[in-house]
């Protein structure tokens, strides 16, 4: 399990007074961003990692300064791809949203799926399980 | 079927060169609210529509400046909650994505789930199927 | 001058109940983009035009669903940067905001100011003066 | 002075692989939110303060995963307003961009401006100059 903590920020709140329904997706891809070098891959890999499918689910409203702990771990890989999901837990504890990102593995220059590299695949076995 | 057109504005790409996953969660959002009058609730009425599940999943990627058409329908509808399907359509005529909010009608004192108000209800039958 | 319609977004607002105050310069930049092919000097151009300063003074409060109609103008030019200048206008014709952006032209290759390319400059004369 | 440390997010970046230049306007936000107990005063204050002014100098390229600290100082306080500015320096120790924000005093119910409370007040003087 990866952990990532952060805050509630006023761009991320809407006229509702709580959280925009988005930030959910904002707040997990930061968290995968400080599980993975992201900047590199996108600088010098031979590949690409994008998300075909991504889905949250609500289940309390966050409010503004509210403290966020992003928890992430894997939950499955096949050849070219690999399943990640979180669980968004706010400063009294309570479960307030929970979501899955899949992303897939494309060779940069082609575009076609390939094999989760070595590099990768060791970093996200590390997670596994939650 | 309620239709949205947008344009995939630069602060909705990332430094991969294509739309930032969350993007597409912005733009199904602008739709629906092209389509339901969500100042007047969120200032006037007894209830409120948060979204207790989304989805995305992505069929192709999205540059800079693409004319993005949003084809909303409603798949479904329950006692106090209704489902929203969605098309995106670049100007290729290509499906770049398809998407699923699912939002509920909870009091808005309570915070109760209540009745699909007659006004609610009877804009989505407008657009019911796809 | 240019002009650019836009509505104020749920994800624009913030729990104040109010526009966030980094909507204007999404709002101005959208405005911009809608004026000059950006996506084109981003894939083709030998050059980038990249902000180098950005202001904003705000008048009055927008609010989720205003519709806000951006005018843009050119202010100045110099030998490697232009001034652009907006005003947002809401729906009962009140000014909300002004706001100011200097873009410079760097060579793509050496990162240096260079001339103001001519299409650029033929393009912005369109809209010299409010 | 007061530090607020973050990193450059893929969702802050856009398509010409660098900071979108809305996203300074974020980060310095994000500094002032993590100075000040806005969520208090949303919800309790008897007034409001909001941005009536903000600006930015460009320095230098941001990218994906820069590591950005943000220093923020009182410039100067009149009767019901109050000035701050920021510096933005990466990993390297290069300042990438400098900003100001200028904010008002306004009572909660009548909309006119008001002394600057004394808890605001003293708290700001803490990190009077830079």
């Amino acid at each position: 399990m990866h952990i990532y903590e952060t805050t509630l920020r006023l761009g991320q709140t809407d006229s509702a007074g709580i959280a925009y329904y988005v930030s959910v997706f904002d707040m997990i891809h930061e968290c995968y961003e400080s599980f993975l070098d992201l900047a590199g891959i996108l600088k010098e890999g031979k590949y690409l990692l994008p998300i075909v499918h991504a889905e949250a689910d609500y289940r309390a409203m966050m409010e503004l300064s509210d403290r966020i702990t992003v928890e992430m771990g894997l939950a499955d890989t096949g050849r070219s791809s690999y399943t990640l999901v979180y669980r968004l837990v706010n400063q009294r504890g309570e479960v307030t949203a929970e979501a899955t990102t899949v992303h897939s593995v494309v060779d940069r220059k082609s575009g076609k799926s390939i094999e989760i590299p070595g590099e990768i695949r060791g970093r996200l076995e590390e997670i596994r399980g939650k």
